[in-house]
């Protein structure tokens, strides 16, 4: 019998939101519940998402009609299925999450981290359809990225490869990130880095900012954006220094694996132009002769709200 | 009937080596022509390779026993065959050179450049057999790379991905780079790099050293080897730099593919564990602790007299 449909499944440190999605990356059904309802037991989680899962299925006709699961998951690993010492997660060390979800649901099940899943939503739906070599930038509280090669993403020896958000992008001095080392782009091209980029900013000049009517703790990257839209210069400086970075960066990228296309995603991406237009001038000034003017920066097509969704969905095509 | 051997064909700017290979690489014939005997015609160098390599295949029993001749060669493209405006060799522009080769000797023919080359040659032959998952660094004149991710070299979209050399290293203030642009690590990580760092520790500074002795600007890096190993403390602070940009660097090639093994190929190897050592010590430092203590640092196992005509050769085993 046919199977017209996936299921994808987006596990943040808040929220879980699953849905299910058809050939053509609509989504026909969509559900979510809390990820840390049940701190003490994964079962009870697994059993939270089950029951939300059924009601979904039997809105499409059964499970009969369901191709597979896909899971975009914190330190997700593709090769194993386990979600491997995820810092924002309640539960600790290695969960067989793959496993334990498709003995539940009896259902296939594929996982893998969020930005590769984004890479694998766009080839599937948006506007990496038909590329067999880009790159995925995740640009939001962090930077993740998804790498495919002759239309595979990279998962490397050991499953965990595309964390370009930790390749150094300023060495001197550079800024403390999150993975407790310094100068990563992470800390910079992220909408916290955007935000630290402000404060510094304002910090260490008395340059005019519409951004100085805020307290400098509580500015976000929101509050740059729409900054620069009214004209503001610090707030265009900001965007400028991370669009550097970012087009620096690219360069590099490019030099490694020679791709069709980069594509970013995520909420940084709302700047639009305010962001594509350093980031492209920085990685043309920047990247080996041999690729000037020949590889695309692109924005993500796939619609904000259902793209992680969208994303961990694709993975299900391709059990 | 068994094709028991494979031609490769190492082009450099001055000489061409090719040889005849069996299947645990041992070159069982080899010889070399002159690559620039004929500026004015590739077909007559094309005549020249054809009248050595049926010498070397008579020798071995005919044609037949031919399974195909792999060629490295600069700026050498896998996916067209092509060799695209090589700075080094005397015919310009777009040089179909596949074809020209096999149509010119009836054997199936595969090109691409020489780190690519010595990437598979090192997964046929040497250091990398059984690796699905490694990044070969040739450390020459210049700096070249090659990387294997599921058992492919990664060509990319174009068929040029792997330049690793002409990613940054020195962001400040960065050393011109043959290619035009500043701070490539091939402008500190190759033979001539490291020749350039001496020259700029010995004018900058008034430390005694070995390298005194010699004219600056004739001093190589087998000078700066052989000052380090008589304990010239210069010569050692030089391997030192050169080795902490090296192994900063591969902490970030890490991220990219998450290999099993970088696999260090080229004259400047010779150094030993010169190089190895701060080469490691470095890139421990700043890989991402997933990666740490797990990524091994290796030397190329090919005997280098034999390791440009192995690696080309490998290629054609794939045919």
């Amino acid at each position: 019998m046919e199977k017209p449909y996936v299921i994808g499944i987006d596990m943040g440190g808040t929220n879980t939101v699953f849905g299910i999605v058809d050939a053509r990356g609509t989504v026909v059904a969509k559900s979510a519940i809390k990820t840390s309802a049940h701190p003490e037991d994964i079962n009870l989680y697994i059993e939270d998402i089950a029951t939300g899962l059924d009601k979904l299925i039997n809105e499409v006709g059964g499970k009969e009609r369901i191709k597979g699961i896909g899971v975009g998951a914190p330190n997700g690993n593709y090769y194993t299925g386990n979600i491997e010492f995820a810092p924002n997660l309640p539960w600790k060390g290695v969960i067989p999450f793959a496993k334990l979800l498709s003995d539940k649901m009896n259902i296939p099940t594929a996982l893998t981290n969020d930005a590769n899943a984004a890479a694998v939503g766009e080839m599937t739906y948006g506007a990496a359809r038909g590329m067999k070599n880009f790159i995925m930038i995740t640009l939001g509280t962090g930077v993740g990225s998804g790498i495919v090669i002759n239309g595979d993403v990279v998962y490397g020896h050991d499953g965990f490869a595309g964390e370009l958000g930790h390749t150094i992008s300023v060495r001197q001095n550079g800024r403390i990130c999150g993975c407790g080392r310094t100068g990563c782009l992470e800390a910079y091209a992220s909408a916290t880095g955007v935000a630290r980029t402000a404060r510094e900013i304002l910090e260490s000049t008395d340059k005019q900012s519409l951004l100085r009517n805020l307290p400098a703790e509580s500015i976000t990257s929101k509050d740059v954006y729409d900054a620069a839209v009214q004209g503001d210069e610090v707030a265009k400086e900001i965007f400028e220094f991370t669009g550097r970075l970012l087009g620096e960066k690219f360069a590099d990228f490019i030099a490694f694996s020679a791709p069709e296309a980069i594509i970013m995603f995520g909420g940084l991406t709302k700047a639009g132009d305010l962001l594509m237009e350093p980031v492209k001038r920085h990685m043309e000034e920047n990247v080996l002769s041999i690729w000037k003017n020949k590889v695309k920066v692109l924005f993500s097509e796939l619609k904000e709200a259902d793209a992680a969704v969208l994303g961990a969905s694709a993975l299900a095509w391709e059990l």
